[in-house]
This record gives C-alpha cells, structure tokens and sequence, in this order.
C-alpha cells in the first residue's frame, strides 16, 4: 500500500501505466485511498493494544454468557449433568496451551450446571480460560505483526487478561481488577491498572448487554440488586457488630483454609484416595460427586439447608432486606413445591427447626462439603461458594441480632431503625471471601454486586478485621495452593523488625558459581558445560582476573563447541575467545548486584524485576549469584535463626 | 520493666528485699505485672506500623472536621471572612516542614470560608497538611524509638498519608486510596495499598463519626446521597449519550488544561502582575479575590449562576433526582429570600433565561473565573471546582436530552423511564475531573459520594472516554504545575513503536564522569574535589584500572582532607588510600548498570526503585552515569529524533 501511494506520488509528471488508474474516476479513488491511509495510520497511532484490549474484553463475555446460557439449558433437564461433571476430570498440564481451552469450557459448563449440588463458581477457572486466551490472542498479534516478543509486555496482557476474567464473571469492571491484582501480584505499574479497567469495562460491558438481549434484564445494572433504606442504614454502635462479624468471619475463615490445606494432604498421601485419584480420576469424581448429591437432594438432608437455590438465588436470599426471624413470627409459610422467586426465604423456614436452625445446618455441612469439593479433579472456582458461605454466616450473625433489638439499637430522638439482617450478610460474605483470599477489595465487590453504596465503612472495617486476623495465622486460599502443588514462589519479608537491612548478599549468596574465562582451553571448556547442567554460564575476561564480560547461554554455545574440533591446528591452541569471534553470542549484563547489597533491596528487585537470578559482583569480579533458592533460604534464616553449631 | 520482671524470677527461692513485693497480695501484683507484659509484647509484635496508622487517619479526621467547623463559624460573620484570605498568603518553601503546618490549616480554612466566591476546595492542601504531619508523625517516631531511618518506609508512609488526605476530605476510602496511587505514583506495591486503606478507614470513620457526635447526621454515610430509581436506571440506547458526554468533557478539559498553562505563564511573565506577585502577593490575591467575589456577589451577575449555594450544595443541588427542565414547564417558582435546602433547584431557576441560560451562564463564568482562582497564591484545592464543574456539564446535558426525550427512550414494551439529568450530572462529574487529573478512579468517587452503585458502566465508559481524549492531548492539571513550577520529573517512554529496546545506555549516558582513584596524590583529590560541586564520587582501584570499588560522599571526604595535611611527612606520597584507611567510609554500590542496558529497562528501574543517579560499568571500570538529565533527554530524542548533523 506504502509503495504504491509512493509510486503514484513519485510519478505525478510521467504517464502511469497501473491498471487501476484505468478504472472509473481515478482521482477519487485516489482520494479515498489516501484518506483510508489516513485513517489507517491514525488507528496505528492510538496503538494496537487498545483493539486487542477491546477484543479480549468482548470475547470473554461472549464466553462467558455462552456458559450460563448452556447451563441454564442443561439445568433444565435431569440428573444427567452430574454424570457430565464426572467424566469431565481434566487436568491441565501446560497452564495457557490453547488446546485445553474446550476440555475447560466444557468441563466448566459442566460444574456450573450441578447448581448448589457441588457448589462450585467459575471465578478461579474462567481467569485461567481468559489468561489462555489472551496468551494465544498475544502470540497470533506477534506472528501476524512480527513484532519483538517481550516479556513485559506479555505480564501486562496477562494481568488485564485476569482482570477481565474476574470483572466478566460477576459485571463488576471495579473490584474485578482491584481483585485480580490484590491477589496476583505485589507491585503492579498504574499503566497495568488503567489497561485492566479498560479491558474489563469492555467486557463487563458485553455482559450486561448479552443479558439484555437475552431479555433477562431490561437494561445493564447490579447483578444482586439490595434495596436496604439509605437515610439512616445502621446505627451508630452497630458499627461495633460489624466489627465482631469480622474477626469471626476471620477465625472461620483460618479454620476453612486450616481444614482445606490438611484434608487435601490427607487425601494425597492415604493409600485409597491416592491410588484412586492416580489411577481413577472420573472414579474418585464420581464418588464425591455422589456423596455431595444425596446429601443436598432437596427432598432428603437438603430441605435443611435450602439446596433447591441456585447459587445467584442463595446470594440473592441471603442479602434479602427484611428480617426472616422477625417475619417467621408473624407467620408459618408452607415449603412451596417450587422455589418462589417473590419469597426466597420460604426455602431457609422450617417450622421445627426454624431459620436459625437450617442456617446453622447449612454452615455446618457445606464447611466440610466445600472442602470435600475442591479435591474433585476438575475445572471449578472456589471464590464464589465461599462468598455465599460468609454471606450465611453474616446472616445468621444479623438474625440473631434482630432477634436480641426488635426494635433496632435505640436512638437519642426515639426513632426506630430496625436492624437489616442483609447488611450482616453483605458484610460477611465480605469479610469471609476477603480473609480466604487476603483481599480487601471484596469489599468493593459486594457494593458493585448490590448496586449500594450505604454500608461502606462498616463493611469495610469488617473485611479489615478479618484480614487482620487471617493474614496473621494463615496463607491465602492461592498460597494454599501453591504450597499443596509445590509451586515455586517467593515468600514475603515479614516484618520490619527482623533486620533485613543488616543482612547483606555476601551472606547469602551461593559463591559457588561456573564461569567461562575467554581464554581457557576448549577443551577445558567442554569439560566444564559438560559437568553442569546450568543453562547460562558468566563469561570473563581470563581465568585469573574473573572479570565479568557477559552471558553466554548453553543453547547457544554448544553447536560452536560440537562443530570447532574438526578444524583442529597444530601448534595452535584453540581457546573459548576463538569460538566467540567465530560468531557465538554474548549477552551484555544488565544488572549486577555488589556483596554489600541487603536483603532487603535484594527481595525489593526480584519481586520488581520479576527476576530469577542476579550475578553478583565485586569490582567487576563475579563472586557469586542469587537466585529464588538463596534469597527463600536468608529469609526462612532470618525468621527461624538456625541454631549455631 | 523487663529487668524487674527478670529479677523476680530469677530470685525466686531467695528473700526478696523490693518495697513493692512489701505491699498486699504480692502474687496478684505479681501476675498482673506479667499479664501487663505479655499483652505489651502481644501488641508489639502487630507492629508499631498499625498504629502510628490508626493515630495518622485519626488526627487528621479531627483536623478536617475542626476545619469545616471553623469553616461553618467563620461563614456566618460577614465579609470579612474575604479579608482573612487575602492576608494569608503564605508561599510554602519547605514542602513537608511542621512550621508551616499551623499557616496552612489557617490559611485552607479561611479560603474554604469564601464558599462559592472563589470557588475553591481543599482535596490539594490537605492531602500536603496530611503528609506535612505524616512527615512528623514518622520523624518523632524515629527519634523515640530510635529506629533506622529508612526512605522506602518513609515513602510508603507518604503514600498512606496521601490516601488518608483524600479519604478524609470525602469520607471516601476506597477512591481516596486509588485516586492518591494514581495521581502520586507510576508503580506501587499492593502492601502500600493496604496500609492506605487502613488508615483511610480510620479518617473516614473518625470524620463521619465526628459528624454525628455534632449532630449533623444520624449515622454515618455518603456525602451526597442520591435517590435514583434502582430497576431501570437508564435505558440501554442512553449508553451512547453518556460516552458522548465523556468525549465532550475530554474537550472542556483539554480547553481548561490548556488555558490555565497559557494564563499562569501570562501571569508569570506579564510585567504588571508579575511584579505585583513578586512583592505584593496579598495585593494580588486581594484584586482577584475582589474580581471574583463583585462577580459571584448574589445580587448582581451571581443570580444568574446560583452563587447562594455553597461548594456542599452546588453538589446536592446538581445531582437532584428530578428534571428541572420538566418541572419549570408546570411551575415557575419564586427566587426564595434564603436557599430552600428543600428545593435548591429554585437557584438555579430564572423565568427569563431559564435554567438552560443559567447553566450555560455558569459554565462560561466560571471557566475563566475558576483559572483565574488557581493564580492566586494562597492553599486551595482545585479538585472540588473542576468536580462540580463536571457535574454542571452533565447537568445541562442531561437536561437537554430529558427535554429531547420527555418520555424517556422508549423500549420494546412500552414501559417509560424518563431520562435522570442527575446521573448525568454525576457522569459528567466523574468524566471531567477525571479527564483533568489523567485518572479514572473519580468515577469510583461518585459512587462512594452518591451511595449508590447503578449507573458503574455508564459512568466508567464516560470517564475512559473522557480520559482517552485528555491524555492523549493535554498533560493533566498535576503534571501542569510541575511543569509550570520546573520542578523535576521522570516523563513516560510513551508508545511501544518507538523502539526504546533498540537504545542502549552507551548511547545516552553521560560519560564526563569524574573517579576518585585509590592510589592518586591526595593534592590532587583536593584539586579533583574542589573543581566539582558533585556530591559523590565514584572511587576506583587505580587511575588506570579506573574499577569501581564504592562510593565516597563528598561531604564525608571533605573532613579528612582538610585535616590529613598537617602530618605531612617528607618522602611519603600521601595518597586517598591512606586517607580512607584513616576511617573515611566507602559506601558499596549496590546496582550497576552496563552499557548495553536497553533504554526501556533504564526507564523501568528508574521508575520502580525511585533512583535519581545510576553508574554504567563496563567489565569492572566506571565508563559513565545515567540521571534523570540524560533519561529525559533520550526520551526526548526518541520522541522528536534530532535533525542529523
């Protein structure tokens, strides 16, 4: 296109011979098709990113409203979809391989159809479906525009990419990406931020759209709408109940992921369960799945615990604005034969066990069905059955406020607010998602879920209570994770007072490090790759002076190695520098740590740089290097001193 | 404590002699003591951090508060109120000195008692007032505990103050903490996060606490409640209006921008303010103040754009749930001798120009009246102004559109939803001050100020379209002052296109760099030292290896090199290393760069670990530096390449 308007510019005096100046009107097609370039070079200058921003948005949308589509479609048909569930055991081997992506949809739609049988969300699993995505869409741009891969720039992609996953699910774009990046990383660049806004409006956007023209919805709103009076919300010293809702969402909450991490041991290291999850994933699936059904089966155990609600429709009664206790006195409802989307609580009333009884049945059984579901081998997010877990721990925590002030906590003036068992709810589930996560941001969510924005501070304080109580004794739900699938990871440097800063490289560092001086022999060279596996070797001036030059990778030095010998000399002693003139290249050291650098500027750089390993120098001379292993090993030292020999 | 306790102890089977043990029931006094301990050590080891934070978010609630009180008192004097602003016009030199704290709280409250006239909040000043006593806060906390000072700390301890300054000012945590990392930092650390919202939570709830215990309010909430209807909001067609009102506010704010650089510097160089500003600044502000409050006067031109209400009350009175245009069609109110908090509507209604005419009369009014404000120099906030600017912007929009669209757009069905001017009022608010500030967390602002959650997308799609207009035209009003005041700053490598992976360091740093060496005559480190104002060196081994060994501060060298001439003795040379083994320390250098480190990464670095001065070495030698002088101009030269020789 370039060489052509250059060609029609260039020739303005001399007779063009092209064929498509031939053709009708010459001068306007001439015209147009340098106003199309204009246009072109204008979307260029905005950048490519923002189109693949735009795309990634609206095609997680598209993927995520087709899942609930399908899944609405296969609820409505029979006990099949358990079966579905089972046979859908799939596990990932190459986290972001474009070939998993249908095994998980599928296996996903699968899940979600059980309903609250299995009590799973799409939280965790539909990030992972947008991550692979955004990696594919990011290597088909590169291909298609032969740019330079770079790192940096894929992290950014990866972390809009989560932040739309999260945003899409709930059509919430603000906690969406506060969330994504509470939880993914610990530093992130406000230039990440403002392209996960981007992304995930994009997406939840699309969402909320799809939603109306499914005719679900008559225009793009909160997806839990609460209609709780917004003159005078709460009282005062409710404040203080809010508060104490959060520590005790907050030791739930370190007792969940205590349970969660000892049970998942438990079944990976029992002769049974180890053999079957070996051997017979859709098997074990199968059998839990089972356990899991016959005990919500509406008409048996789960009439206690309202098992015949969705998982929107759980959110949707619990975060209910009047008070069932209060209510349940006033009148006895029938168990209606369907769910009655006027009068969600009728399914939380019993007459014997009122509905303190089937909340606390409810909180009882789905702890240990919870942490009995995540063993299942299979596409599932834990994120959102926590959420409703807090949302009935807050609930009850409300009831049984309303039960104690009838009449709300009385005002100075005598004017009665009554107390909104929901608030409890919104607050808990809150605060109890918030402690399992480490996030604070779930704070947020709940507001964007129900549209109001009247419980801030209370809520907040909840969610901060119970982090605080969280943080302190237990890992996160992902650290969890993490530590159960031996996953590298860098841990945190607790604490101020552990004098990090006095700790400096020289003591930590592993100085026993394999360089390739430039004039050694190659045979001793040979002899030296060959004793390692390392996949990157330092390169310095001489084997005397150890003064660092570059990096030389394996990869790359090996065929030099393989090919040199035939060519041997004479009288000529073949030396590493001989190789590297011969074309064999070197990689220039960025960054190069000295043995006074601390700990904790140490720890600073890697979580920053995102790096694996630093050489460290003295002088120019390399004395050693740092990586995860060393620097995991000074902090584990330096919270644990070991005992002096 | 701690030696007594231990002295206890350890005399346990012996007699024991302390007067105290002499007193009733040494065994309970005994066990209190050691219960006293452990809960001391139990809060010692949460860590000092969290409550120096709890303390920074609870003094500074009380500060906003008695100001707004003050604010309260002094309005309802007179006019002399005006005078008082006038005679504060205290230029601040020492940005975080304590000193300056008293002016400056003096100075806020007397502006913020202008109200309307000038125009003015207090969202700048008092996040400075904050991080002044932050600043203190850290500073005596040193000294008492004796702890090592420590700028990474010292600089997250800003960050929260930054945050609690917003938070508290709105009552709004979660905006206050985002809008402060977005318009302070490029980078920041999710723990940072965290701690902002600690503290922002303590101000927001201490200054809404403050609020009721005043009885001003019943309990603690939004500032500027609204009542939209929560069904249907909005229809889905208005999506498209909302990203219209976005690109027009993206528009005013590039004007805006724009004008207020070219009238500052016409401020500046004029010779008549110019020199007025330089002698006479209370002269100055005395004019302006004088302009702007014969124009606001009520009954003069200030009819004509509502200037009865205070900044609280523009707000209220903008985001009103009701169309004005419809209402002044079936009444034509009286103008009311006093402002009718119940129908503040009634101000901005005039049975000639209607409210269009004093919309519109407000926008062009106070367009160059609100860059005229920003020239006087005396602490203001100008966040507020562009904020109710906004929200006046939305107002008229939406009020169009509602006379347009009487009915409501219609849908499918028949069902009419009238259009709410309000919500435009608020997009219009989010989108305008977001666009102004290069941020877009203003459109959480809104939520947290109105209480309520339903118009997320529509809001959030116009403050990213409002944003990608302004930033991509115009620098934002913050980067504006630094411009305008040459203060330093690291520009962005905008756009990935230009290649700043190909630069190396070797082609932009600065290799004019002067080295110590250890083995140079001490006349001549004296002659190097006194030809340089540099504040450090870089020491080397020898003049001729030229291998960087460390850092020697110019003012720690100083000392030594005066001092060391006066044991001269005859036949021994004295070089720097005799004067270093004589105690002057050597600082490590803890990073080094090489010459082939991309432009990006440079950038990067710079950014993340706040650096101000690298050094490039190459195989041990110092070959050169890189600061923000020759950072910025590669950055330039990349942008604008300059013409070849």
């Amino acid at each position: 296109m370039e060489d052509l308007v250059g060609l029609h510019e260039g020739a303005a005096g001399e007779p063009v011979a092209l064929q498509e100046l031939w053709g009708p009107c010459p001068r306007t097609q001439h015209r147009i098709r340098g106003f199309l370039e204009r246009v072109k070079r204008q979307l260029f200058r905005v950048g490519e990113d923002w189109y693949f921003l735009v795309g990634l948005g609206v095609l997680m949308a598209i993927i995520s409203f087709t899942m609930n589509f399908a899944v609405s479609r296969v609820v409505h048909g029979s006990g099949i979809s358990e079966l579905k569930v089972i046979l859908s055991g799939v596990v990932l081997e190459d986290y972001l391989d474009i070939k998993n992506f249908g095994a998980k949809v599928v296996g996903l739609t699968c899940t979600l159809a059980c309903g609250s049988t299995i009590f799973l969300g799409k939280v965790g699993p539909f990030t992972h479906i947008c991550c692979m995505i955004a990696s594919y869409m990011g290597k088909v741009r590169i291909s298609a525009l032969g740019e330079y891969e770079n790192k940096i720039k894929q992290n950014e992609l990866l972390v809009a990419a989560a932040a739309v996953g999260v945003a899409t699910v709930f059509g919430a774009p603000f906690s969406g990406v506060l969330f994504s990046i509470e939880v993914m990383s610990s530093h992130f660049a406000v230039w990440d931020y403002w392209r996960g806004f981007f992304s995930a409006v994009c997406g939840a956007f699309m969402f909320r759209l799809l939603a109306v023209f499914n005719s679900e919805q008559e225009t793009i709103t909160s997806l839990f709408k609460t209609r709780f009076r917004v003159d005078i919300p709460f009282d005062l010293p409710e404040i203080f109940f809010f508060v104490l809702l959060g520590f005790v969402c907050g030791i739930m909450s370190c007792a969940y992921l205590f349970g969660h991490r000892r049970f998942v041991m438990f079944v990976r290291t029992n002769c049974i369960t180890k053999n079957l999850l070996a051997t017979d994933k859709p098997l074990y699936a199968a059998l839990v799945a089972l356990i899991l059904a016959s005990i919500t089966y509406p008409h048996s155990l789960g009439r206690f615990m309202a098992s015949r609600l969705s998982m929107n429709l759980y959110l949707n009664s619990l975060f209910d604005n009047q008070s069932w206790a209060l209510l349940s006195r006033n009148s006895s409802p029938e168990w209606p034969p369907e769910v009655d989307p006027n009068n969600l609580w009728f399914e939380w009333y019993h007459p014997q066990f009122t509905i303190f009884g089937t909340l606390t049945f409810f909180l009882v059984m789905k702890f240990w069905m919870l942490i009995l579901a995540t063993t299942i081998p299979m596409p599932a997010g834990y994120f959102m059955p926590v959420f409703i877990y807090g949302a009935a721990m807050g609930r009850i925590f409300g009831e049984i406020l309303a039960v104690i002030f009838p009449e709300g906590i009385k005002t100075d003036d005598g004017v009665v607010n009554t107390i909104l068992p929901g608030a409890y709810a919104v607050a808990g589930a809150a605060a109890f998602s918030g402690a399992v996560t480490h996030t604070i941001s779930t704070a947020l969510l709940v507001f964007e879920l129900t549209g109001q924005f009247v419980h801030v501070l209370p809520v907040l304080m909840a969610v901060l209570a119970a982090n605080a109580v969280c943080q302190n004794f237990q890992p996160s739900f992902y650290d969890n994770g993490i530590i159960l699938k031996k996953l590298p990871y860098l841990p945190r440097v607790v604490g101020r007072k552990l004098n990090s800063h006095w700790v400096t490289a020289e003591l930590f560092m592993n100085p026993n490090i394999t360089t390739l001086a430039k004039d050694s022999p190659l045979d001793e060279v040979v002899k030296t790759v060959t004793s390692t596996e390392a996949a990157e070797f330092p390169l310095v001036e001489s084997e005397e002076s150890q003064i660092l030059v570059g990096i030389i990778q394996r990869a790359q030095l090996l065929p030099f190695l393989q090919a040199e010998p035939s060519i041997q000399t004479p009288g000529h002693q073949w030396r590493l520098q001989d190789v590297l003139s011969g074309g064999c290249p070197v990689e220039p050291v960025t960054l190069q740590l000295s043995p006074q650098t601390s700990l904790h500027q140490v720890h600073h750089l890697f979580e920053l740089l995102k790096m694996r390993r630093i050489l460290v120098t003295s002088m120019g001379r390399v004395v050693g290097f740092i990586s995860w292993v060393e620097l995991k090993k000074a902090i584990a030292d330096l919270a644990n001193p070991p005992a002096p020999k």
